[in-house]
C-alpha cells in the first residue's frame, strides 16, 4: 500500500463495491474452488488480492461492500477482521459483506449492492465496482484516476476506467472513446468490443483503444434508472431484495434465495455498459501504463509482475534453472525445483498438485481444471 | 525374467563380474549418491537394475562377483539376500560382493574380480563383465549372444558384445569389426572409437559399426596376461591384493586400502580393449536390435522403454497431459501432475526435488547435480 488513509475524509466520495467471485482456474493449482484467487496472496505482498483491493480503495471510500458466495463469506469476513485488527483498515470504515445465494454474474451482484448503498446513503451516492482479484502497481495514480471517474459519474455517466494497452493483448475486451470530453479526464465512449484476435487487437492498439478492465464508477440513481429501463424485472426484484436484506426471518430468507436464483446470469458490461454506450451515456477515464494494472489473469501475467522472475511462495525452495531463461517457478520449502532447457517455463508446485507449462501456454491451464472435473477428480480443483 | 535357472548346469560357463558404481546423475532426482541407479527399480519391474542383471546372468553363470563401494555394500548384500530368500536366485549359486575401498573406474575393479575368480576357479575360467545398471528386453536372446562370446573368449579373444544401432546415437562409443570370423558369431574388431558427433555417428551406422556397450567376455588368463604386459604395476598390485583379500587383520586391511587407492583410475576400454584391438586380440559378437539393450542412460532412454509412455512410480499419481504428446511423467501417490503445451516433457517428482525438462534435453540433467554441488546443496544429490 503506497498511501495511508489520510485522504479518506476529503475524498470519501465513493461507495466501493467489490464482487468477489470466480475460481481463477487459469491460476490452478494455486487457485482452487475452496481458496479462489481473490483470497490468495499471489503477489507475496502479505495481503490477499481482495485485501489489497480493499486497502487500495479505502482512502477514497465512504463504504466498501463485498459481494461473495456462501462458501467464501467466512473467509472474507476473516480477512476484513484481520485488516482491522492489524490497524491497516480504519475500524470506522463501513465495510459490509453481502452473501449472494448463488453466482449470477456481475450485474445482479452490483445491482443489489447499489440498491443497498442507495437505501443507506441515498440515491445520489456514487458507487464504483472493482474486481476483487486484480492488481495495481501505482495506487496513488490509480486513486487519482478513480476520482476523475467520480466527477464524470456525478454528471450522470456510467464511467469506466480504461487501461492504456502495453501490448495487443487478446485476453481483454477493448473500449473505443470519442474525442468528446465530458468531464475532466473523461471522454465519451463510442463502443465496447469483445476480446479480439491478434491482428484486430493490433489495429485497436494502433487506433488508441483502451483495455476494458471491467471497472465502473456511476451514480446509484444512474444504475437504478438504467436498470429499470433496460431490465425492469431485475430492477424490481433487486429493489425488493434490498428492502428485505439483512432480515433474520427464515421464511423471508428462503424467499430471498428463490428470487435471487431466478435472476438472469448477466455481466454489467452486457446488461448496462454496452447498451448505455450506444445511447451516449458512458464515459471513460484512461489509466496510464504507470498505474500498472494487471488482472493477474494467468501465470504469464503473474510472472510478468514478479521482478525476480522466479520463486514466490515457499521461500525455502531451491530453484535450479539450467538454460531456462524467463522461467517462473513457484515451490514449497526445502525442495529443489530444477528446470533444464525449457525457456519461459512455468512450474507451480503445490502439496497435492503440480503444474508444468510455459508462459505462452499459460492461458490454457483452465483446461487442466476441466479435465480433472470430467475425470471425477474434482477434489484437486 | 524370461527364463528360469534350468539352463544353469549346462551353460554355467561364465563367471560374471558386475562393477556396481556410478551415481547415474543424468537420472537425478530418482538416482542419488545414496541410492544410485543400479539399486533402483527404475523400470517398475519389481527388481532393481542390479537385481535384474544378476537374475539375467545367473542361468549361465558359475559365479557372480559384484564389485561395489563401501557405501553400497550393505544395500547390495541386502538385494542378493532378498533374491535368494524369494527363491528367484538359487541359494547354491556362488554370489560374492567385493568392496572396493574407492572407485578407480572399471579396470581395477574387473582386474581384481578376475584375479579372485582365477584364484578360486583357475586361470582357464571365463569371466564376463557387465554393467549393473543396463537393461535388456529379450533375455534369452541376450544370453545366447553372451554364450557365443564365451566361445570366442575360449579362443583367447577379449570378446565384447556390440549392439546393432537403432539410431545414430551420440551417447555411445562405436566398434568397427572386420569381416574375419574368429568363432561362431564373432568377428575380429579393428578398432574402438569414442562418442562421435551426430554427422560422424550417421556415417558409423551406415558403415555397420556397432554400439560399444562396455560388456567384455574373456579368459581370466587372457585378462591377467594382457594386464601384466600393458600395466605391469597394476597387475602386480591386483595379484597381491587378491591373495590378501578377505583377510580380517586390520593391519592388512589398511595396507590393502592404501595399495588400492594408489591404483590408476582407468576404464577397461582404455586399459585393455583398445590396445589389444590394435594387436588383433579383440572380437565382437553383435547383439541384434531384438535383444533391446538399453543403458537406461537418461530420462529419454527411460521414457523410450516405457510402453505406456508415462507414469511409472507412485501408481496413485494422476497425470493430466494437455497437448503434451510424448511426455514422461514420474510422480508420487495421490498427486496431480499436469503438463500443458509442452511436447516430450519430462517431469520427475520426488519428495525433496522436482525435475522438469524435455526428452531432447535429458542428457543435461547432470548439470543440475553439478549446480547443486557448486551451491552447497549436496544433500539433494
Amino acid at each position: 500500500m503506497q498511501s495511508g488513509q489520510s485522504q479518506a475524509s476529503a475524498d470519501a466520495a465513493l461507495h466501493s463495491i467489490i464482487p468477489a467471485g470466480g475460481a481463477g482456474t487459469r491460476l490452478w493449482p494455486l487457485s482452487r474452488q475452496g481458496a479462489p484467487k481473490f483470497l490468495l496472496d499471489l503477489l507475496g505482498q502479505g495481503v490477499s488480492l481482495l485485501e489489497a483491493t480493499i486497502l487500495r480503495l479505502a482512502p477514497i471510500s465512504a463504504s466498501v461492500t463485498i459481494v461473495t458466495g456462501p462458501a467464501h463469506t467466512e473467509a472474507v469476513d476473516g480477512q476484513i477482521r484481520r485488516l482491522k485488527d492489524a490497524g491497516l483498515l480504519s475500524s470506522d470504515l463501513d465495510v459490509s459483506v453481502v452473501t449472494e445465494p448463488s453466482g449470477r454474474d456481475s450485474m445482479p451482484a452490483i445491482g443489489l449492492a447499489t440498491a443497498l448503498v442507495a437505501q443507506k446513503y441515498g440515491t445520489d451516492a456514487i458507487v464504483g465496482s472493482f474486481a476483487a482479484d486484480h492488481s495495481i502497481g501505482d495506487e496513488d495514480a490509480f486513486r487519482s484516476v478513480v476520482l476523475d471517474a467520480v466527477l464524470a459519474a456525478r454528471r450522470g455517466y456510467i464511467t469506466t476506467i480504461g487501461i492504456e494497452p502495453t501490448s495487443p493483448s487478446t485476453a481483454f475486451g477493448y473500449i473505443e472513446a470519442t474525442d468528446q470530453v465530458v468531464a475532466p479526464g473523461a471522454q465519451l465512449v463510442s463502443k465496447f468490443v469483445e476480446k479480439p484476435p491478434r491482428s484486430v487487437a493490433e489495429k485497436y492498439v494502433a487506433s488508441g483503444y483502451l483495455w476494458n478492465a471491467g471497472m465502473f464508477v456511476m451514480g446509484a440513481d444512474t444504475v437504478l434508472n438504467h436498470l429499470g429501463r433496460l431490465h425492469p424485472r431485475m430492477a424490481t426484484t433487486l429493489g425488493t431484495l434490498a428492502s428485505l436484506w439483512g432480515g433474520v426471518d427464515a421464511e423471508v430468507a428462503s424467499q430471498i434465495d428463490m428470487a435471487w436464483n431466478d435472476l438472469p446470469r448477466i455481466a454489467i458490461d452486457h446488461a448496462l455498459a454496452e447498451p448505455v454506450a450506444e445511447d451516449g451515456g458512458v464515459a471513460v477515464v484512461a489509466a496510464p501504463p504507470a498505474v500498472a494494472w494487471s488482472d493477474v489473469g494467468d501465470f504469464a501475467a503473474l510472472a510478468d509482475m514478479r521482478r525476480d522472475g522466479a520463486l514466490r511462495r515457499g521461500t525455502g525452495a531451491i530453484p535450479v534453472l539450467i538454460d531456462s531463461d524467463g522461467s517462473f517457478v513457484s515451490g514449497r520449502s526445502d525442495r529443489v525445483i530444477a528446470v533444464v532447457g525449457i525457456e519461459r517455463a512455468v512450474v507451480v508446485d503445490c502439496e497435492d498438485a503440480l503444474l508444468v507449462t510455459t508462459r505462452e501456454q499459460a492461458q490454457r491451464v483452465k483446461e487442466v481444471v476441466d479435465a480433472l472435473h470430467s475425470r471425477g477428480n474434482e477434489r484437486f480443483t
